[in-house]
C-alpha cells in the first residue's frame, strides 16, 4: 500500500511500503551490521541501484548487543538504517523511511516522536529463538541441579553439598508465549522427556513442540500443574506483571520460574516474596525490571535465584548473527524491488 | 559356585556364592537403606526365613551420601550388610559373607584386609546413570552459556556480559566410558542435536545413544575432533590420569572437559595449566583428586572451571534411591534362595 501525500504525510517525505518507492527520492541504506567482505557483496548485489554505506565492525560479530552509532551526515541522508541506533539519535534521520533492527523487540522505537511518522520498522524476530531458548534451557538444568549454588560455594572454596536435585524427565513445562523462542524451548524440553503445555492468546494455533495448547484464559488453571513455568512473552500491556503475587501463589512450591522475555512480565516484589517464603523453588531470570537490576534489589543475593544480564539472545551464538544478517538481506532485496518487507512491526 | 571348606576357607566361615548357603550358619541381614514401611515389608517377604534388622532412616531418602553406622553387636552378628559402612568398621564384621553397597564404586572395600576374605561385594551400579548423566549434561549447558560466571557476578552484584556462548547443536561429544552413565549422557546429548562418539575398551560392543564407537586405542585421534569430552570411567589402573598433559593438548581450544567418573582420571596439575593457558575452554568436574579439593587448589577460583563436590550421583533424585532399593531387594531375594547375586564385583 502506497500512502500518497493526500493522506496527510508531507510530500517531501516519501515512505517505504509494501509496494513501490517514490523514484524522486535518492535512497541510501546505512548498514551497521558486522558483515564479512563476502556478505557485503551480497548486500550490494541485492540492491545494486541503491547507494549503501557499510559502517559495521566485523570484529563485533558475536557482540550484537551494542548500539550502532551513525555519523550525523549519514543519519541526515539515510532513507534506510539497518541496526539498533540509540533512539534519541534518530531525530536527525529526517529522511528515514525504513528501520531494520537487529533486535527482536522494538518497543523503544515505537514511542511516538522517536521515528519520523510513517517509518516502517522491521525486526530480527525469529533470529533469536535458538539462542534465547537454549539459554533458558541451560538455566532450567542449572537450577534443577543447584549449579548456581555450587558456583558460589566454589568461589568461596567451600566443598558443600547443596542438597536435593531435580530431573526434567516426566516433569511438565508450561510455556507462556509460544512464538519462536517458546517453541524452540518446547522442542528442547520434549527432547529430554518433559511434557509441554503452551499458553498463547489463541489456543487454536498450534506450535512445534507443544503437546497441549491453551488460551491465556487457562493460565491460572495450568499454573497449578507446572513444574517449570517458562515465560517467553514480549512486552505489551497484556503481559505487564502477568506473573503477579496471586499467580505466583498458584505455582507448586517445587516449581521453577524462568523469564527470558521481558522483565515486566513478572512482578519483581512479588517474586522476591515468593522466593523468600519458598512458595516457589527457584527462578532463572535473564530479564528484570528495571535493567540493570538496581543495586538494592534482593534478587542479587537470593540463593534460589539466578540472574543473567539480558544476554540470552545476545548474539553470542554465530547462528544468531547469521540469521539476523539473512533477515536484513532479504529485506534489502525487498526494499530495492518495492516488495513487502518481512518482520514488519 | 560353592566354595567348600576344602578350598582353604575356614569352615567356621561360610561364604555366600551363586549357589546354596551353609544352613549351619544362622544368617542376619543388616539393612541400612532408608526404607518406607511398605518397602521394609517387601524385604521381609523377600527373605522370610532370614533374620533382618532395619536400621535405615527414611528421612535420609534423598541423602544417600552418608556412611551407614552399624552398632558393634549387630556388626559382629551380620552375615549380610546393605549399605556403605565406613571401611575401617568392617574389621568387626567377623561373619560377613555379603556386602551390598548403595554406591556404584566400591574400590575402598576391595583394599585387601578391609573385608573378610571371600566376602562377596555387590554394588548399586546402574542406579546412578540418570542422576550422574543429568548432572554432567547440566554442567555442559551451564558452561556453554557461561552460567557459573554469571552466578559469581550476581553474587558480587555485577551486571556483566560474560561474552560468547556456545550451542550443543551440531557439536560432537566424545564419551569416554560408555556404561550406564556414559550411555545415558549420550542419549541426552543426541536429543539436543549433538553427534556422539564413544570410547570403550572394546569397540565391538555398542551402547545406546552412541553414534560411532571406538576402542581406547583411538582416544588420542578422537580427542582432536571433540567439542565436549565427557569422562565417565571408573577408577582403575587403566584410567589413572587418562587425560594427562599430552592428551589435554590434543583437545580443541574451544572444547569442554567434563568429569563425573573418578577424579584420578584427569591429571589435575595438567588441567590447571590447560585452563590457565586457554588450551581448552572450560572444565566441569564433579570429581577431583583428592576429594575434597585441597584449599590451595587453583581450580577453586578458575573462572572457566565449575567444581561440584561429588554430588552428581548423590541420590538426590528420588529415582536413584528407588533404583538402589530395587537392586538390593532383588539381591536379598537371591541371597535367600541361594541364587546368583546381581552386580557382583
Amino acid at each position: 500500500m502506497q500512502i500518497s501525500s493526500a493522506s496527510g504525510i508531507p510530500s517531501a517525505r516519501s515512505r517505504v511500503h509494501d509496494a513501490s518507492h517514490d523514484p524522486a527520492l535518492p535512497r541510501l541504506i546505512v548498514n551497521c551490521l558486522p558483515l564479512s567482505g563476502r556478505e557485503r557483496v551480497s548486500f550490494e548485489q541485492a540492491a545494486p541501484a541503491i547507494a549503501q554505506e557499510f559502517i559495521g565492525d566485523p570484529e563485533r560479530r558475536l557482540d550484537l548487543l551494542w548500539r550502532a552509532h551513525i555519523p550525523s551526515d549519514l543519519l541526515g541522508r539515510a532513507t534506510a538504517i539497518i541496526g539498533n541506533v540509540e533512539p534519541g539519535e534518530l531525530a536527525h534521520a529526517y529522511r528515514l523511511e525504513w528501520l531494520q533492527t537487529w533486535s527482536a523487540g522494538v518497543d523503544r522505537y515505537l514511542v511516538p516522536g522517536v521515528l519520523p511518522p510513517g517509518t516502517v520498522v522491521s525486526t530480527a524476530s525469529g533470529a533469536y529463538g535458538q539462542a534465547v531458548a537454549e539459554h533458558m534451557f541451560a538455566m532450567m538444568w542449572a537450577l534443577m541441579k543447584n549449579l548456581p549454588a555450587y558456583a558460589v560455594s566454589q568461589h568461596e572454596r567451600r566443598w558443600h553439598d547443596a542438597g536435593r536435585a531435580f530431573s526434567p524427565r516426566g516433569a511438565t513445562a508450561l510455556i507462556v508465549g509460544t512464538g519462536d523462542i517458546g517453541s524452540h524451548f518446547a522442542l528442547l524440553a520434549k527432547a529430554v522427556g518433559m511434557n509441554t503445555v503452551g499458553i498463547r492468546r489463541s489456543a487454536g494455533t498450534p506450535a512445534d513442540g507443544i503437546d497441549v495448547m491453551h488460551g491465556i484464559g487457562d493460565l491460572d488453571h495450568e499454573l497449578h500443574g507446572a513444574d517449570v513455568v517458562a515465560l517467553c512473552v514480549p512486552s505489551t500491556s497484556l503481559t505487564h506483571h502477568l506473573l503477579d503475587a496471586r499467580r505466583l501463589s498458584l505455582m507448586k512450591p517445587s516449581a521453577l520460574l524462568l523469564n527470558v522475555g521481558r522483565g515486566g512480565a513478572v512482578d519483581g516484589d512479588a517474586l522476591v516474596s515468593a522466593l523468600d517464603r519458598g512458595s516457589i523453588r527457584a527462578a532463572g531470570l535473564d530479564v528484570t525490571e528495571p535493567e540493570p537490576l538496581p543495586d538494592d534489589s534482593a534478587l542479587w543475593t537470593m540463593p534460589n535465584c539466578l540472574v543473567t544480564p539480558h544476554v540470552a539472545g545476545g548474539n553470542h551464538l554465530p547462528g544468531t548473527a547469521d540469521a539476523i544478517i539473512s533477515i536484513a538481506l532479504r529485506n534489502v532485496r525487498a526494499y530495492a524491488a518495492g516488495e513487502p518487507l518481512s518482520n514488519r512491526q
